[in-house]
């Protein structure tokens, strides 16, 4: 049908495509089920598809644990966990990107394989229309996309994991409106919508891995293509390093601690922390000494039991502060029962795995 | 363009809509505007549109603190403070989303004007889809959308907070795919999608704050029509009912509480909590009777100065899982320095406002 009005867009299909393998031509296979691609156009394919390709699978053995296998593989895809209840583990990948499962996926795939995502996203997408170029002459863009659930929202939608010749983030900050509102915070992830647009015609169960969407005025890259990098949010701008049910999590006694630095700035703040947390506990922490991961603190010269509780609140409080900012710890006293100080040992770290 | 290939959709601007105000007829300017509609069709409307001939502003005065007036009317919307930092505050709202600032927005609207989210955006699609069959005899579905940002991407993206005569979510649960995978998880929330899609059209300074969405087979809605209630999450589900950075809150000492239901429970998960994170601190807290937010704890018949310190340390990490569950506390020592036994009471409930 036309459009009846300027200024639309349309999100395509592309049909035809074949079940895809390792060392499969991902883009030439692009280019014979869709030789219609053209200037301008943005080419949105699904992350699976890449993955495939690119041989990013977990093979599983006739008669092996799926399941265990699985589990095996978000441990390994993580470099943190966020958050985890029961089998569900919210973990931040290699890539930046916070997702159930480390976005390993065990649909739409053969029984005897498990998914990863591609390991860059960005340099496939990058090489994908670098290839469509030389195939089909044309200039178009590309964004690889996965299925990510929401923090606060039932259902899930796709995201851009990956992304070469477009400018993720769609920059108004400074800009005003008819109004004369300053536009302080608007950026948009136009790749974020884009794939969620694509999916709309993709669907979960059709065998569609790509989408086209054609008529999108957007920011193409030049020089350095920054991909889908301005998109991964910086830790100090994350307010959920945590989900507050695993905040307080159980450790083995003596676990391993693997040290690491940066451990007297991060006790100092814990302490900071704790003491404006708990008023009714008026002593102070002090601490002194670092390397290796252990911290000294000193608790008191002339305890008694008030003070010796108070410290303790502290101490606990703040230890619970470094486990919410992502640190391991385990606590040594040094001065001795009924003794005339109070003295012990922070050990801090990464947990051995 | 002709679409070069079936199963493609079309996101089409609706252009030469006017400016809206408290009590304008939306759907007869739409119908005006978009006399091609057709059935099937989904409508996608910025919620400030609604919200403005709903007549749910903010005035500002002339000369009247602006941003005093947001952030009073950010605190007059949310039912729960999600995370704060600086002036930014993440809140749920009584409709039950979770976004920065309440939603409100201050940009595109006149200087003397704030904007709220609608009271009932399905509602709103509701008549808005029931005015546009009246009007032009066709049955299209209604999405209301706004921008909201992501916990862990950068970037903003359009959302769904109404709708109308669409499944919000396409259920795939139970589903198998082609490899015969049960397909557990996978429910995409295409309502949220089709905002992100029309946003790609409407942008946000162009002035257009309606898109039409056309080709799209949806489920649509029979009997009751839930709208976009099955978006929101459950408390039950939520993993990120705070953020960390404000876990370990400041509070005024002395500051008043007002007792709440629950606190008996809630402090025995906190000591339970405390105690499988600090190992070290081999100690059992103990307590008993309640009410009135008053929980007496038992710290120890024969204590030390090491039993001290580390019943401290339960306590003052229980004290902080507390706050992290939305308790407001204050310690009560009753056990006198020095004395045979170490007894208080924790004072439990929510901050007096």
């Amino acid at each position: 049908m036309a459009e009846p009005v300027p200024g639309g867009i349309s999100v395509l299909p592309v049909h035809g495509l074949p079940e895809f393998a390792p060392g499969d031509d991902l883009a030439a296979a692009i280019a014979g089920a869709a030789p219609w691609l053209a200037d301008g156009d943005v080419v949105v394919v699904t992350s699976k598809a890449v993955s495939k390709v690119e041989g990013r699978l977990v093979d599983v053995p006739p008669g092996a644990d799926r399941e265990a296998l699985r589990l095996q593989a978000v441990e390994d895809e993580a470099v943190r966990v966020v958050a985890r209840r029961g089998p569900l583990a919210i973990v931040q990948t290699r890539q930046g990107w916070v997702v159930a499962a480390a976005g390993i996926d065990a649909s739409n795939v053969t029984q005897d394989a498990l998914v990863l995502l591609p390991e860059d996203a960005d340099a496939s997408a990058r090489a994908l229309r670098a290839r469509l170029c030389e195939l089909l002459g044309v200039d178009v863009a590309v964004v690889v996309s996965d299925t990510f659930g929401r923090t606060w929202r039932e259902g899930l939608t796709d995201v851009a994991v990956g992304a070469a010749g477009i400018a993720a983030l769609t920059d108004h900050r400074g800009a005003v409106d008819a109004w004369g509102n300053r536009l302080e915070t608007t950026r948009v992830a136009v790749v974020d919508e884009l794939a969620s647009a694509a999916d709309l015609v993709k669907g979960k169960l059709s065998g569609v891995p790509v989408a086209v969407v054609r008529g999108l005025p957007y920011t193409t890259t030049a020089g350095d293509d920054e991909g889908t990098r301005p998109l991964v949010r910086l830790p100090q701008d994350d307010l959920f390093p945590y989900g507050a049910r695993d905040l307080v999590r159980s450790r083995e006694p003596g676990a391993e601690l693997v040290p690491r630095a940066g451990e007297l700035a991060a006790v100092a703040e814990a302490f900071r922390v704790a003491s404006a947390a708990l008023p009714e506990f008026p002593v102070v922490l002090r601490h002194g000494g670092e390397g290796d991961g252990v911290v000294d603190v000193h608790l008191s010269d002339t305890p008694n039991l008030t003070t010796a509780l108070n410290l303790g609140a502290l101490l606990g409080a703040a230890i619970v502060q470094l486990h919410a900012e992502g640190w391991t710890t385990r606590w040594e006293p040094v001065g001795t029962p009924g003794g005339s100080s109070l003295v012990g040992r922070l050990w801090l770290g990464t947990p051995a795995s």
